[in-house]
């Protein structure tokens, strides 16, 4: 009789078994499956490694750029750099995480619930149904939100004023990317049409791109660029071995950025899948930086580094939107031709005489386009019509938006330091601070 | 029949079902749940992590100050920052970890037990019951003890002797810190009295600036840095490009110093709140660094880049000391409070003729009293005057100690080198070699 | 009646409970336990996070050999090594992988299958049983053969010519370190002798330093090194900063390394393991660089940077083929000596007249000797003969063929570039671009 009762118990326990097992024949697989806290757990750990690894490219980012302008620019786009990835936090969470996810919109409204935004579960309050923690997908998105927003600052270096690049970078990251990026991964129409971009080619690369190329247009090329011969002046990058380093963390930080756009890790599938995404990526990085050695041998005879460096950062940017798909050969082939695109659209810009100091458009505008078009030739749930509306709304919207905006700061603040102080460098003339001053400086 | 033993065997198991599940009629729980073993494994995790993120803000306290100082001065100042986190490894180990932890000193006493310290279990014998690994949880304390050290060398940069300076860290890693962070993190007094401090606003970064502090009071100012007619000379860094690398690794280090703080992970309320803290360490630094913008734009006329780098850093040690609690608002004034304060006391310490290089005590010391002081106004379990109490004891204790002991030194071996020596730069006088040899210095 | 079928079920169910549990009386164990899901995620995330770790190293060998080279021959070897990287990627791929272990050969043979390399799952078709993910483990080895590669670069640097170092970068990924590592780790004739290497001190490091030993005796020193009073020209390296973030950044990468060579964290037991094997690897490194200092201070009245910085990476070689077994104080031991080792090797080189530039050969051949002789000391199933007839077989083998291929492309393409070359710098005569072109250069 004793034994009865846990009988009983066990039986009814066993009856109750959660969803995972779907009949109580099988405790088994419910055994090896994994619980709802632990995938939470799982779940929560990939967004916030991912999280900090995506975080690490606005290092990759302000290195790289430090590293490709002139030594008497390096302070200024060291500062745009880290105020940038400063506003980009405080925005999103002020405005853009709450736009970017209509779902979590608050009766409010639009700015968002000031005192108790939804990003963050009460202390001690994780709920396993959920998934994963709502503070570890704010803090990866985020990081996403900053990433459009250092693309951007690259291309407009070494003649744009401080503050109106620190304006332009409120509304880029309060409000032209949420509302964008919302158009598919807050479930808005692209979404719904079935556009497909895995980790953001055109969402967050050729957006950037796009934003970038905007304010190329309004702001002008550097002076003495474009030269009255038609020849073009060299401007060579002051540092090589940051722009490297750039590079380099760019790279790895794209680990985070791919792979924890799986969103999940919580089952032996999904696991598989990040693997799958960090060789993928890994690849299209590798097949860049190859294609664009054999490419600038080839055409230029010489290897040149700074287009490796981008070639590399291409291979990144064209694998985004689709890095779970493509066998390891097709990620090859996917970066590969993103590293030689990369590579010849340099020159294509400069003949249009447009002045992108660190190769930004390139990389993440062309190659973004790329890496968003070539996703049906592995992915069979998508189609290149979609893909190409996909790029035009995302490409149109961002374009038109960043160029009128430019403009009318170009109306009022102006954007462009005088010719004097572009001369003498924005490190002296915006800031008053080198970043090298113990050096001498040739010329 | 055949049937019967195995029934009876799984009701006996099922009775016995383990501590998680309280009553054999909860399988359905316990299924769910996070298994003893799955929590130690996670929770060993999140210290590694933790830990090797926090040894990675070692690189970046090398590249700011290796930025923030003369380049005559580099080699030396990587010297002491590689150096500091090599002796702090070996201290803390032979030392420090059985000083801190009293629970677990042994017979043989006060310096541990050499050939078998306890931070260290057997070859594959973890035992699940332990909650974490004991050699993660050790990995990830030394790193709190090298971060201590880490402040002090920035502040005392470019005329304190090598040897001295080696002698003090090996005293700060052995003995100082640990016996101070054992008051509260060791169960000592200030954490039965209800201080709190959850990843070391005071224990870590007040400490480290405390002691930074009385060493830059019985060192002096650098040579010139104080002129005859009152007014300062400016002794700018020498890269700005590694203060601000230095920066963001920092910035990334200290996602592991807070968030693995939490010192669990292997539940979902301890991922939710790991989660929190990551979001809240980032909105204080991006706070920090706005507020830092704003300040020295209003105040200065100009962006102070520095600034803005120590905004940032003074944001991420106010948020430090309770980075769980408060809401993403607060954790925002909390650390652009710390940038604004930050910003205004470097002024303040060179009318004092305290000549901190790379403004070490703003930012970990004042900084760190200001996010210690703050925690009552988000966590109910804490007072103002237990808070100030317990920086009263940590900071009289460390600065008492640091002065005696600098002072010791001083009129032993000499803690400053010559004044040619510090003329011609601390990498030719005590070191032989230059930093940058290839790049013609200015004057 | 009703509740007789789920009662069947469930035993009959329970009796077939899977391999964790191996009697159906089990079931506590089983639910304490890890499952076979679990354990795969937790592996899988130890790849992938190893992986990224040591790809971050790839960062590393950049700095410090940018670091260490003459600025005029920083371009190229950024160059080298991001290309080194990005060429091991594809070949360690193509050919290299499938090499390595042969229980993946296919069919096809020795090139692998060009289309669906094994490496990597289905789409969304993990399997429990595999214990990991494929693509992971695929990941995390690629990153070894990678490393290997790194370690030539830097010997080599100021004279080797671009394309033959990129031809015999091909043949090391895809051909020497696949075989080599093959007899190890791919379960060939090594590891059925019984000879250890946790972590590759012998299969990577010694391994890359007999790969660059060779070059550097075929190529020769560098014009005008050894002059002809017999006395050394001095060729300081030109960003000791760089170097020593190098260093810093595979301090950090080696946790990767040494960490998940464990291979699986799926249990109580290998988490403890991971984390001593962190510990182990931290304190060998402190050592090694305390040993550094302390010699150098001994022996040549100064501490040297750049002798600290390699005894750091020596001692991290030393303790990478057994991080496991040794005790802390057994780890520092081994680690020191490695250090110490480091230190002596450097002059010995210098009088036979082979010029390492950045000292690969002490830090990588000889430490990762000295680490892999030692494993008997602490680990009882390896004995000193086995250790040394493995360094003889990896170290004959790789030198033997690396020297054969450096004669055959010397007789054929050349490898060295012309002394003018040499002498104005190989980033102006191989690259066309300057690293640092705004900088005055002294002499």
């Amino acid at each position: 009789m004793q034994k009865t009762l846990p009988l009983i118990a066990t039986l009814a326990a066993l009856a109750a078994w959660p969803a995972a097992a779907q009949d109580v024949a099988a405790p088994v697989e419910a055994a090896a499956a994994v619980s709802a806290d632990v995938a939470y757990i799982f779940n929560t750990l990939l967004f916030l490694i991912g999280g900090f690894l995506v975080m690490w490219m606005a290092a990759g980012f302000a290195m790289l750029e430090a590293g490709l302008v002139r030594s008497k620019n390096v302070t200024t786009q060291l500062f745009k750099n880290i105020s940038l990835f400063a506003i980009a936090g405080i925005m999103y969470w002020l405005i853009g995480y709450n736009l970017m996810y209509p779902g979590d919109w608050t009766v409010t409204g639009y700015i968002g619930e000031l005192f108790s935004p939804k990003a963050i579960d009460p202390v001690g309050a994780g709920l396993a149904e959920d998934g994963y923690s709502a503070a570890s997908d704010f803090f990866f998105q985020l990081m996403f939100c900053a990433t459009t927003a250092s693309i951007v600052s690259g291309t407009l270096a070494e003649r744009v004023k401080l503050w109106p690049f620190l304006i332009f970078t409120v509304v880029l990251t309060a409000l032209i990317y949420p509302i964008e990026a919302s158009w598919q991964w807050g479930g808005g129409f692209l979404s719904e049409m079935g556009f497909s971009d895995f980790a953001g080619s055109a969402l967050v690369h050729a957006a950037g791109g796009f934003a970038a190329l905007a304010g190329a247009i309004v702001l002008g090329a550097r002076t003495g660029k474009y030269r009255a011969d038609g020849r073009m002046q060299p401007m060579p990058g002051s540092n090589l071995a940051l722009a490297t380093l750039g590079t380099f963390i760019l790279w790895l930080g794209w680990f985070g950025f791919n792979g924890a756009s799986q969103l999940a890790i919580g089952s032996v599938n999904d696991a598989a899948d990040v693997s799958r995404i960090f060789v993928n990526t890994n690849m299209a990085a590798s097949a860049g930086a190859v294609a664009a050695i054999i490419v600038t041998q080839l055409v230029y005879g010489k290897i040149d580094l700074t287009m490796v460096l981008n070639g590399a950062l291409a291979g990144l940017v064209s694998i985004t939107a689709e890095p779970l798909t493509p066998s390891i050969f097709a990620a090859i082939l996917i970066g590969g031709v993103g590293g030689a695109i990369a590579v010849f659209v340099v020159p294509m810009l400069d003949r249009m005489k447009i002045d992108d100091v660190v190769g930004a458009i390139p990389v993440h505008l062309v190659a973004g386009i790329w890496g968003t078009m070539i996703v049906p030739a592995t992915n069979d749930g998508t189609s290149f019509a979609t893909q190409f509306i996909g790029i035009l709304c995302i490409g149109g919207f961002v374009f038109v938006v960043s160029f009128v905006f430019w403009s009318i700061l170009k109306a009022t603040t102006g954007i462009r330091v005088s010719q004097e102080a572009e001369i003498s460098g924005l490190d002296i003339s915006e800031m008053g601070m080198e970043a090298y001053p113990d050096f001498v400086q040739a010329k």
